[in-house]
């Protein structure tokens, strides 16, 4: 059955709407019919039309999706790549990009997760940084996830017993070694030529729960073939409208041993990231982030190209329907107030996740730490704290965030973006790093606040009475500062270099 | 009974305080008599004096003044333009100018409303920018406007359906798309040549109500001429201490179908706004701008050249007069406490705006949305809250601001300063384009707070406590901070460009 | 009784410790003996020795000093000044100084007190605005007695007639057009060379209250014979430790008309000024500042130095020793903080002054509209608001500013640096114009408000809550704010200049 | 039993670690069985193995240390020093900094304690300044110590007779003329090459109470050898896991006079102070301070390299081993809750410092000055405020914060930093400056607060309503601030230089 090789002549024939080929990873596909269902837009792809896609498709797309969403008659077998021409144009901010990677700090000048940030931002892809970084419209909520962090403060006990400090905990019945997890990021090989697996490696090896994204790059078996032993696996997911291919994802990561099912509630719609999409139009990011939906053409309707992936009328009437395809425990993940939490007891959920999506979605929505300020107290003042486990993510960057956060009652913390910055500037070895590192403060933050166990953790060792107070300053009076003389510190006889 | 075509040098002989005649538009016009009742104060004319002043003209005035408030008798009739001299002296400025209206950014990366402020700032002229950007004093209220919103927070609703989202609303008991209008402001021509209509033609296609300034620059005709079919329209009224001009107004207003009379009460005399004042003396900005009244020598008594526009008495006692004159709902914009919305009810006035009138009246004053949240519960207590429509104002530039404005209890949001900075940058295309932007922002929004129409959103959805909070930091310890050595992120080897 | 005019050479002999000639105007004046008592110390006479004296002499002392504390046998006569060699070393920072003095804005560019500020910083000597500009420790009194107007907003009421406003008011029973007043600072002939003249004059034409300071650099009769007609002026009084020349100073300034004495009873001490104290070090600022007693050798004993000036045992005992030597009202400057206005009350005192002496004596005192807004409620508590008149001073810069002290309560609004920095920078035309801008944004503030006349205002015009908070920010997480990539506004083709 | 000299050959060849000897202070010690034992790690002294390492070695040992920690047996004698090679390479930064150092403003330019550090951040060693200016993570709390004095605002009092201020007070019993003290830093003698006896000798000369550290660079003896007559010293103690260690020390500093014994208790484990560990890597930084344990390769186990100077089990079941060993007061200096206050005076504890170590310890943990205000009105509602003496440290700068901090309750204040600086900056003179400075300061303040003697001080003078406020701004909608056109001041004609 076997079929003569294609070459780059027969392909590029095909180079049009009428008639769209691609080649990628050295096979050649009809997409034609496929042009006007593609998520991203079909000008994406109509820029390939007749040529080799293998670079822009790669980093958005799992390995089997065009063995899952393209018809079989559709796959047109092998291309002679010798045939096919190689186009590199020359790309200065690529050029300085690459200078850039080579100039890199070592990596044990990371001491914090700031840093491996900073690193990420210069040694990325224009594209990539948009995409990763970015958030809803003024990323006020974005920014707002960390600095949260900063209004609570510790009231440290001392004279305490800690020579042994115990960071190990349960998440969802299963151990850990630490209370924070990786939380699902999209498109992993945006950042990385390997995409999440790194990040299952890295959380192998030190004890930590990953939660694998339905958007990442790698596909799901890749990434749960990469664990070791009995690594804790969850799955995020987002709902299709299509119930039966949900069911399928799910049933599958059950089967293959996944621990949790973390259903995402916060987006009915994917917010606006205005800085991922006014990236585009510098001219510098690939067409691969046409991915994101929010970047797509209105004139096309977004929510036509988004309804392929997540079904805006999930509500609370589907709940039962998920129970009744696994046996994971089903969580919510991108609760935001305390009446929802409730209901998810009401409805026998298990878990939820405090989160909102890191900032990507409603700007101006809290940030999860005050939501847990707001839900806990509410919970204990009914009688409902453990009727419930309580996660949350965003903005987390110091030990210190986790140690308040278990102050204030989550059972555990998911960490996303800092984790995705240290794969894409270091690798492995990278993601390493920064779970070491967190895992350091953690130690040193529970000796210094006085605890020896994550249990003995509770409100009296913080001061979150300013959470929810959001100062925005009264605008400056220009004229009067402009005009005032500052102080000056004594001057050298030659002003010295600082 | 035609009268022999005057020449350039006819003209140029009335060049003096005795004797002042101006070509505008192609017509000679005697203004000797007029110059010390011009409410711009006589030197603006006098510098025309024997000459043509068809451009400093234009902008500013509605085209029928001529024939409305100087004497037939004044009307001299025809000028042979071909013997009149151009004068356009070299202006760098100017050209700079054109350079920069040459490069502007495409329509198409412009992403939210301050994206237009941002174009109109560079594109539209000096004076143009003074006069539309400015606010009293130190425009503290200005900027409060916009930033009162970021201290209100969201509380989003999740597992809610919300694959159909309904934006419209009525106000005033008109039916329109979104919840925001085009609210009322002066001299459209400074900052596009078709000046009003061009906002109006955008409204139209979008279903968006719009209010007609009595201070356009177009004629109140051209402007209702511009609508499309039943396109709904408000006016906006300076009360003229002359009765019967007002009348006049109104009752035209009503018979050409106007849907609400808005009477300014924030305005009994103009604000001081310091940054239009100080244009002029950089030479750059025309003279236009001695038509604002605050500009004006005050030698010469501020009071005395607005009291031909506005009246400094109006108050409680004249709602009777408005009543008696117009079926048109009467509402009052620049309402600015909640003992103000009570009288207003006690006076049968259907609706309010509350505003502040962009920050250009008293500095410090509050921002409507502060003000409404003070408002609404109020009103609430009293059981008044279905006694009148509450509509706002000022500082709104995210379709965010909107949706909490409606949450805290407003009909609908007025939206001035925006649409004009995209008509200066744009054109109609440009104001068509912004409000396709907050629509879709506006329905982004709405799914993710999760509410799927307008009048589901109530104050659960927001948390309202900062908004009466007017923080202003204790003055920085320079020394202190001066001598701090800030952190630093990790160094590349060789210094990347950023 | 003629005696031979001196000549140069003979001054030039008494050139030291031991025998201390100095010429002032002319005449030659032996101040060995008074060498160890001058407050200022003696190496800044010393610096003289043998010399002309009169540039330094001149700024910071009164005309008629020499007679009042030098004894008649140390005044030697005239001296034949063609003998005296003229020393003026070229001073590259004069220079400059000087054009800028020729490069001033126009005066009519001046807007609103702080542009009067900006223009003095830049035409006065280095040291005079050291000294002037000054206050204590880290400045944050001197900066917070300005920015915590901006804790208040105000409650604009609307639909009053407005009309005719009436700026008017009474003050320790004397009328004036404003309610604000000139208040006592010392040395006005380093900012011009005719000194507190000046700022009596633009006082007279304006219908503005005076307040005389002991430590004027014209003498007391020089400004009182510059006032016009039935002027007030008022006198601020530093008490001595020798009552008998505070007795003298009182009477006679009694006798010359003086309408209240004004105690300064926040200045036991003069406070550290490092600004000014540094000014010396810079070597630009010339000895006059050595008469600031803070920047005295502290070898020889602050307390010492001033001692001749000011009494730090001065309380509540002395009080009726004041009421014995005067009839005019006496008024405590300086109080601050509601036990102590009430003490004033006890002991029959008619009026205070809440001031933190401009920001100089004790840093982090807080603003005076801040005591008056502790200060008033609590009178009213007791009943007693009717007992007392209070007055405020400091930080004062716009109308709304008085306008939201008077609403507070305040009887009047001392300002003192504004007009000596438009003394500084343009003379009388200055000061004439700064209190024309201040009566005319008074005249818009009260119509925009909603009053008539200055007794209308009262609380409910403003919303002080925010008054007695003190923000300090939590410390920046610089790592955070480093690594975060700020949102652009879209880019033109070719960047414009801005 | 003399033995030869030894030449710099025969120590050259021990240069392993299989055989590791080096020369400090001419003599020759062989230290390869202690190289697993060395705090500082191996690494550090393998650097200098077989040469001179007197200049590494001197400033973070005290002199006796190799008398008490290595064996006789291991020291080899006397090396001659001729045959010893010098190496000194060119270092570019040592040079600069030697110019800086020339360069100096003169110290009566020195006018507040921040002046100080900002003359040492200058000339002192680049890993001097880290060590000594770092504090935890973000360096939140370390800055937060001092802006902290900032939300208390004073109240002062007037009308007072302050002619004769006292500042001197009693700490544990002991007269001192001001209520400041020196409170223990380690590692003198990378500021300057005295070490800590520079502070012993100025504060004997103003009458000030030191602390002496156990992390001192002079021996214990050579400090309390440089007091003056009477001059009170206390102890600060690191315990160690070795109890006899502890007790030798302690009673040792009984024997020679110290007054009191501070144990720290808020350092089971140093904290992480990343400008200290990046200095490192930027490889300017000697080796030195590999001594501190946080900078340690964490391979081999920070809790390890510790445990050799501080016992991370110290709890208050410790406290009656103390009581049995000295009868010194006991003072537990680093509590940080009131909770634990309470605890010590149930242990009968004499005195509590509320610290956190300088900010170096645990980030965002409360300034001393907020949790004093939350200490004292609890101890003042259970009657048990006479029970112990309350002393604070950190962040303070001026005599005002030391003055609110005796309001507040506290029985006085420690300063430490501050006087490092001056000391690295300008030697002993420069300490006895900086502490002349603050009694100027002090006294100042206390007469213009109105009080004349520190036991009249309490919570009247203070408003201390903000302490416990920890504001944190939303994050700033830069869009709207970059669009925002920034009033400005009245332009020169010809630009002025400021």
């Amino acid at each position: 059955m076997q079929r003569k090789m294609l070459t780059g002549k027969d392909v590029a024939e095909h180079n049009s709407k009428d008639s769209c080929w691609v080649v990628i990873h050295g096979k050649a596909y009809d997409v034609t019919e496929f042009l006007p269902q593609h998520p991203g837009g079909q000008a994406v792809i109509l820029k390939h039309a007749g040529r080799d896609a293998t670079e822009a498709f790669e980093p958005i797309h799992p390995p089997d999706i065009l063995d899952e969403y393209l018809d079989r008659s559709k796959h047109l077998g092998e291309v002679d790549m010798s045939t096919v021409t190689a186009e590199k144009p020359f790309d200065p901010d690529e050029e300085s990009r690459q200078q850039r990677i080579a100039s890199r700090p070592p990596l044990d000048q990371c001491f914090n997760l700031h840093d491996f940030e900073s690193v990420a931002r210069q040694v990325v892809k224009k594209g990539t940084w948009a995409y990763y970084s970015s958030g809803a419209d003024d990323e006020i909520t974005l920014r707002e996830n960390h600095s949260a962090y900063h209004k609570i403060w510790f009231r440290p006990r001392v004279l305490v017993d800690v020579e042994k400090v115990d960071s190990s905990t349960t998440m969802l019945g299963s151990k850990c070694e630490v209370p924070f997890y990786v939380t699902a990021t999209a498109l992993g090989k945006l950042g990385h030529p390997e995409g999440e697996v790194v990040l299952t490696r890295a959380a192998g090896g030190h004890g930590v729960i990953q939660m694998i994204p339905t958007l990442a790059s790698c596909s799901f078996d890749e990434i749960v073939d990469a664990r070791r032993g009995d690594q804790v696996l969850w799955l995020q997911l987002y709902v299709n409208k299509d119930r039966e291919i949900t069911k399928r994802i799910v049933q599958h990561a059950e089967k293959r041993g996944c621990k949790g099912l973390f259903i995402t509630v916060d987006a009915p719609q994917l917010g606006r990231r205005e800085k991922d999409i006014r990236t585009k139009f510098d001219g510098a990011a690939s067409d691969v982030l046409r991915y994101n939906p929010s970047a797509i053409d209105r004139s096309q309707g977004a929510a036509r190209a988004i309804s392929a992936f997540i079904d805006p009328s999930l509500s609370w009437k589907d709940i039962p329907f998920f129970k009744s395809i696994t046996k994971m425990p089903i969580v919510l993940k991108g609760v935001q107030r305390v009446e929802d939490v409730i209901a998810a007891i009401e409805h026998d959920i298990p878990a939820v996740v405090l989160s909102n999506h890191g900032g990507r979605q409603l700007d101006t929505a809290p940030s999860a730490i005050e939501i847990l300020a707001e839900v806990m107290p509410e919970l204990r003042r009914r009688g409902l704290q453990d009727r419930i486990e309580v996660y949350i993510d965003g903005g987390v960057r110091r030990a210190t965030d986790i140690i308040k956060a278990l102050c204030l009652g989550a059972k555990g913390v998911g960490i996303g973006r800092p984790f995705l910055y240290a794969m894409s500037a270091y690798g492995e070895p990278g993601v390493a790093r920064a779970m070491q590192l967190l895992k350091d403060e953690f130690e040193v933050g529970m000796r210094l606040v006085g605890a020896k166990s994550v249990d003995e953790l509770g409100p009296e060792f913080v001061d979150a009475r300013g959470i929810g107070v959001h100062g925005v300053p009264t605008p400056a009076d220009f004229l009067s500062s402009d005009v005032y003389d500052r102080l000056v510190l004594p001057a050298f006889a030659v002003k010295p270099k600082l």
